[in-house]
């Protein structure tokens, strides 16, 4: 699998689109979002938005392909190579609330639910996974390889770790469970201290 | 919080439409259950099913406390009371693939997407989450009491659980990762041999 690149490589209008996407689907959802909504946000036309995306299908996998550019881009930022230190920020930057994170969640928890219905955004949500689950399982293999962690099966570790990211975001948002994302930082902790660590 | 009754006190009309609705959203999933397509599972007419349920919203409240005492019929059908043997039983039930699960669990999905908007639906959901870490902590407490467990807080432990079988049922559906349950079983087993019992 290609590593999405470093630079941004959208135009700025494509950049101006994505983020008026982020602003649409946290004030309307992802059940009222329409090309309509995000031009308002992006204060030009619809058919501005269509010259860079036939589809709202298109736009939307093209959201989801930034918003992995973004997550990368932080994780980019992480400067210790210490593999303990670095698996920690890595699950911080999944499991920690944040101003408007709320109504972001709701948005994509919908947009998940109808992922089985749609290949394009499904694939991407795929891909997206997939390069998270990348390098949780080369962070957890490298600090193996140091004798940092014992993971006997690090590709199983990394999806461990998932379970628990995706099942606190159902949780928050389906049944409001404020506290779901710092149980679910507390049960990645027990994991590492444990399981990576204690066997 | 009060147990559900251990006799189903639906009457056999009740019943046959809670069964109709499984049906149904298997068929149609729920963004596309309407009283209608229920009826036609039923064999009745619309007003069969209204004279029960006042609205679309009372059927969806009851269909999942019909849900919750389906789980608990099953729960008792557990006759040991060996705490390890108790919670891999719940374990096992809550992770286990079964013929029309994924329909079923794809119809469950869009519903808890929808549950931030819809009180009734989101509070019976709160109310089967609770049950069912009810249970988890009972046997992770009494386990705890006769020390096949050494749990420090019990009830993040059966939260924990419940994040890793959430998080399962999400990928399972939004990512159509087939083999999300088994890897969601495999990880409860890995925290309750490391975490529940090796602290």
């Amino acid at each position: 699998m290609a590593a999405p690149s470093d630079g941004d490589e959208r135009s700025d209008a494509e950049q101006a689109i994505m983020q008026a996407t982020y602003r649409a689907l946290c004030e309307h959802g992802y059940a009222n979002l329409t090309i309509h909504s995000i031009a308002e946000e992006y204060g030009k036309s619809t058919a501005a938005i269509h010259y860079h995306y036939d589809t709202k299908d298109d736009l939307l996998a093209a959201f989801l392909s930034y918003l992995l550019d973004k997550f990368i881009d932080r994780v980019h930022e992480v400067e210790t190579t210490a593999p303990r230190e670095r698996l920690d920020s890595l699950l911080d930057r999944l499991l920690t609330d944040r101003e408007g994170y709320p109504e972001f969640l709701t948005a994509m928890l919908e947009m998940r639910a109808q992922a089985p219905y749609n290949d394009a955004v499904r694939e991407q949500f795929q891909r997206n996974d997939e390069y998270t689950r990348y390098l949780l399982k080369t962070v957890i293999a490298d600090g193996t390889d140091a004798g940092v962690f014992a993971a006997e099966d690090p590709a199983h570790a990394a999806e461990a770790l998932m379970l628990i990211v995706d099942g606190a975001r159902n949780r928050y948002v389906s049944l409001d469970e404020k506290n779901a994302l710092e149980e679910a930082r507390e049960t990645a902790k027990e994991y590492v201290e444990h399981v990576l660590m204690d066997e």
